[in-house]
């Protein structure tokens, strides 16, 4: 492997950059050769127009972002207390991320004697439209009452600890966390590669806490369509049009008033088991019931096609509502909470199996399919967005019957970066105090 | 929707002879509502020429077919004693294969008042070239010293209980099992879909006992080069081609002499972990010799491009062999084991996050990346292909430092299945004596 000169100095000055910055005595060998990452001089290397999203921005990626077809969501704990650490990992991330989200992989080393700074499994495959999107849970800001980072005071108060829900299982294992990374892509090992690559510069700084990966059911040659979720029916049809900014600053991001938040999103993350072996038993009228939709067409019940509005006053012969009390779109719909609305990104799961006790009668036990919906949704304040919206349905969905969240995490997904700043400078730049 | 009268008739027809067949009191409700399933009458209906691989033939697809992107494996152990109600299944799961394989959804009832034949989440998703391909395990022949269905005499001698291997951590609940199915499709939902219908329609006859899903690293836009697993090295230059009719019979396929066996192909599965975390830690030199390939180039070491020929007696200006005495090519390559050779299909495999012990120094314990490679490998007998192959290697392989079989299958793949007929004929056909 060639090199010119600049390519060794700029890598030689990045290097210095982050040891100063880490701090001599914190800097392992595994940092010291990731942190080496370079740049590729051969322009366009491994670039395919068109498959790449722009990571570079006013807000995040992949929020706004069409989604792609697949998922590898991780969450981090931060194992250290020293604040300098964690501001170097997200400049760490920030220059990975613009080189994973580019679809060039990161330069190994050509010596044998060196650890390659990729792993490599992502070589030769596409930039596959991949994004990767930071949060920041409550325990980057306070953590067991501790300020660790000195950060305390500039914990938004949308950034709440989540409340109990009426039905949560939730796995300590598979719930909170510091940091968040939503890998998406159209290809499962680039989603894949991404994480595992930002987990591994990461060492020392964060330890992983939980991931799960994900699919969608989108249809690559009819893109446009509503992809099916593991009930079977068309899931997001009345998702808010993520090309329509005005509607995204209104639900989505917080604006002028935020302070260093402006432009965050805040994203719940709820991984929802289904019961799919018992849905299956299910009859076909009994599940558009539960979910307030056609199953074929996706139109709400007594309509004819998906995007039709849902009549939720409209009664038949009986006097009682076609679109049921109880039934998942009334429930979660705008009308019935005040105009609430959140933005979902939402991919199917497929854990295997496992040994489940069901929730409802008749509390079947046995190895089951551990599969469901990873739901991913943004919002500008879940105070008046997924809390309350949820609380209710928690207690009166009938689909409540065949799903249960069994983890939660609450982050706020700071605004993107642009050339030469990093994920979450915004917040950084307000401390004025060396920690 | 319309139904023809001769729809109506077939279906019914169709339900007539599995009913009987299953016995009236071994039908349960689910099972009726499945097995009423009839084809669709419109022609060509989901059909997308070119992305459908063939169910029938003299070969079960799945093996030489070209590999799919993803994979949804599922092992069942048979919880009936009711030899009927084993070969009823099999021809159910051959009709509704044929169907599955072909994109056509299985058919739903027009009826609010019944349970939907199909769990629709792969409606309008296109065949995305879907195989399955099944497998007997020796438990459907002899189990616990018992002969349950009659079928003891017709255990094929090279089903062979697998013997325990140097390293082998096999974990109970990932091992073994009475019959396999093999879902491969180039959309993860298509794969997942048919595995659950199919373990849906053997209710009360098998029980869903281990399933891994995998996913290649095949480009999509880039067919025929070779795709990488998650140690970043290419996996599979030297297997077998499958449309060397030659070689496949040399190695794969059971030939004339093999009694009902005739054209069956035995399959080792093997779910084997990687060790990531620790891998990403090794010196590319190192690596490199583990594996004893270049790692960018998959050219084997001492050599330029993929595709050449391993130089085993190669050495370097020490005398000692450029490609190491314990590396994995070696121990692996035909030369090295007397010819033998085994075709492998292997899939990544990502279970997310778990809490593993490694078995080599430093022997790190914590919350790891649970992934690794789902090990699939076809051969006309495992006594001289993979067992004394994987023995070798068990035990020198410098890479068992890195990567650790968790779990084990052995299945006799029967031949594919004629129209009118069903997979396992050959096998139930010799049987005379009424169970």
């Amino acid at each position: 492997m060639t090199g010119s000169t600049d390519k060794g100095s700029s890598r030689r000055r990045f290097l210095g950059n982050v040891a100063g910055a880490l701090g001599g005595a914190m800097v392992t060998e595994a940092q010291i050769a990731v942190a080496a990452t370079a740049p590729r001089q051969e322009p366009g290397r491994g670039l395919v127009a068109g498959r790449v999203e722009p990571f570079f921005g006013t807000h995040q990626a992949g929020i706004a972002t069409p989604m792609q077809s697949h998922l590898y969501f991780a969450v981090f704990d931060i194992v250290t207390d020293q604040r300098g650490a964690v501001e170097a990992l997200l400049r760490r991330w920030t220059e990975a991320s613009a080189w994973l989200t580019a679809g060039r992989p990161l330069e190994n080393e050509a010596s044998a004697d060196q650890i390659p700074l990729d792993s490599a499994e992502a070589e030769g495959l596409e930039p596959a439209r991949l994004t990767l999107t930071f949060g920041f849970g409550p325990g980057l800001f306070v953590k067991d009452g501790v300020d660790r980072f000195g950060l305390a005071a500039q914990r938004p108060a949308a950034l709440v600890d989540m409340p109990k829900f009426n039905g949560d299982q939730l796995i300590v294992e598979r719930t909170g966390g510091d940091l968040c990374v939503q890998a998406c892509a159209d290809h499962p090992q680039v989603a894949m590669h991404a994480a595992r690559h930002l987990a591994r510069i990461g060492a020392g700084v964060v330890q992983l806490r939980w991931v799960q990966a994900g699919f969608s059911a989108d249809n690559p040659h009819k893109k446009g369509e509503t992809a099916r979720n593991l009930m079977g029916f068309k899931d997001g049809t009345v998702n808010p049009d993520p090309r329509d900014a005005a509607g995204m600053a209104q639900h989505v991001w917080v604006g002028e008033d935020g302070g260093w938040m402006k432009g965050v999103a805040y994203l719940v993350a709820r991984p929802i088991r289904i019961a799919i072996e018992r849905w299956d038993r299910m009859k076909l009228g009994f599940q558009e019931q539960v979910v307030g939709r056609h199953k074929a067409s996706g139109a709400p019940l007594g309509g004819v096609h998906e995007f039709e509005p849902a009549r939720l006053d409209a009664i038949d012969a009986d006097g009682n509502y076609i679109i049921p009390e109880n039934s998942h779109i009334r429930l979660a719909a705008a009308e019935t909470n005040g105009g609430a609305r959140i933005f979902r990104r939402a991919y199917s799961y497929d854990n295997g199996l496992a040994h489940i006790a069901e929730r409802w009668p008749p509390w079947r036990q046995g190895l089951l399919m551990d599969a469901g919906l990873m739901f991913l949704a943004w919002q500008r304040d879940p105070r008046s967005g997924f809390i309350p919206v949820f609380e209710n349905m928690a207690k009166f969905d009938m689909m409540n019957q065949f799903v249960t969240h069994v983890g939660s995490g609450l982050f706020a997904c700071p605004p993107g970066a642009q050339p030469g700043g990093f994920i979450g400078d915004t917040l950084f730049a307000r401390l004025i105090l060396p920690n």
